[in-house]
């Protein structure tokens, strides 16, 4: 159906657990909680974390330490920092805390854009090029990353046409972003409709097409991440113990779990830098101290196969013969 | 990576949650409650189901009516049933109680087929040619299939080699099987193995190559059938509420989820002739009876996508200007 390339050796997974994952659950983890998590996750490899978001505490009190999550985790040599700005106010904030990337979101499907961000997506758009601006007065060197969600459908509007998507892609192109990337915000994707519109997206972005994000609603978040790699996407967002979920966007509940999506890739070859062991290791103490708020995955409970062999290509297509 | 091919336009669920499910559950399910599954089933538009298992009903006592339910599937008009016949005595029972399928399983395992069937894949196939000739002298029309189980490693013996599963492959189609099937008995596989093994499984076994059985052990079911699918598998094991797993193959818990797997290719326009609303209505009542057990899925908590359209190719790559 589509031109599928070689699987990458390589891929990233952006942790978005103490984002994505933290503003859905109505318990706030303590800051020294979030630091270790931070921490553990920097010594099983991972390499690039959004801490939070720069939004007022009164709306996400789960987030209100953004800036010291944001001080310490650019303390650990070689991480890469990133947090979510839904406007110019949580932009500002970004630059003067030294963030390394803004992931600014914006969501095609109108009526949802609306509900979320009380913005159009096309004002969006605006507000993202006043960033851009805004960056590059202060000299700062934060990326821009714009995100289109509800990339997939919207469970206010329902359909959300992919020339829409695609519209507002190249809009915040045009814009100035340094990478654009894409959300099925509310569990709404397959692997088809991916392999689809990723596609696409890549033709317009190029390079700067950067991450793809899914929701496991209805159970196809790693069947997708799967499709969207063999069009040639390599970084994913994912939350440890598959928490997350969207407060405007009912029933969009855990992102791709980080620890099952790990697995996947590290069993296909495809190199994460992680250690998965030590991510299990990670995700028990986060699933202790989340008791009784929902968390998802299958990993945690069923654990490595015996024989798996952890960042080995196990057996290469070119090396065998049936 | 591997020659993916165009989604296919047709696809098939056989279910086999009433022998695969219902095997690993003590629970015992009244032969009443099973019937009213297989007519639901029927009527959601299912056409392919495994009823039971001819083993010893001291062995599997929750499979004890595996002939009343196989007569009693007869009665539908085109649905094409299959039970599971582990040897010779069980074959003899299918071919006389008239089943349209006999599926018989080995194990690529050594190991894992010796604690499981007591026999070694070899002796397997020596068997598996015994009943062939034996539904021959009987003028029987049941078709045989030859399932290579563990094909992807093994909880006991770990690694099992591809050369070895694709040898017993090759030994079942040489002992003259109809049809062969491959399965993930305890959730090893990956897409990129699925792809790179199912591959070469059709080229060996054409047309006779019949299903892929994959475990959600690992969150991964769902991936592999898409992968599967993408080499040109058109034919998929799942049971409903995702319920199963092998009595020998410790952590090997739930089959693809027939709901999930059902919303996932109806979705990407892959028509299974299945009603998913209708199917989750039976899910409903399936869990209801099987309370307290553990069931799987996504679908069942998320209901349909506000802009899904059942047995729709919602958009046709070709279709579409970006």
């Amino acid at each position: 159906m589509s031109n599928t390339h070689p699987l990458p050796l390589t891929a990233v997974i952006r942790e978005v657990g103490l984002r994505d994952g933290l503003q859905s659950i109505a318990k706030i983890l303590p800051t020294e909680h979030k630091k270790e998590w931070i921490r553990d996750a920097f010594a099983a490899g991972q390499r690039e974390i959004e801490v939070g978001s720069f939004v007022p505490a009164r709306l996400l009190p789960q987030l209100a330490d953004t800036a010291d999550l944001l001080a310490f985790a650019k303390t650990l040599p070689g991480l890469f920092v990133s947090v979510l700005v839904p406007n110019m106010k949580g932009a500002e904030r970004a630059i003067a805390e030294g963030a390394d990337l803004m992931i600014v979101p914006l969501s095609a499907s109108h009526e949802h854009s609306l509900a979320n961000l009380r913005k159009t997506p096309d004002e969006v758009i605006s507000e993202v090029a006043r960033i851009v601006a805004a960056r590059d007065a202060a000299r700062s060197s934060a990326l821009v990353e714009g995100g289109v969600g509800t990339a997939f459908g919207c469970t206010i509007q329902g359909e959300v046409k992919e020339s829409e998507v695609l519209r507002c892609l190249q809009g915040l192109l045009d814009a100035g972003v340094d990478r654009v990337s894409m959300a099925d915000t509310v569990g709404y994707a397959d692997p088809a409709a991916v392999s689809r519109l990723f596609e696409k997206a890549l033709k317009i972005a190029g390079d700067k097409f950067w991450c793809g994000h899914f929701h496991d609603t209805r159970g196809l978040a790693l069947a997708n991440c799967y499709a969207a790699l063999e069009v040639g996407v390599k970084r994913f967002d994912a939350s440890l113990a598959g928490i997350g979920g969207c407060p405007h966007a009912p029933g969009a509940s855990g992102n791709a779990s980080t620890e099952d999506l790990a697995f996947m890739l590290a069993s296909m070859g495809v190199d994460t830098g992680i250690d998965v062991t030590k991510l299990l290791t990670l995700r028990a103490k986060v699933a202790n101290w989340l008791k009784g708020e929902p968390t998802h995955g299958a990993m945690w409970r069923a654990g490595l196969p015996k024989n798996f062999i952890s960042g080995q290509r196990s057996v290469n297509p070119q090396d065998v013969s049936a």
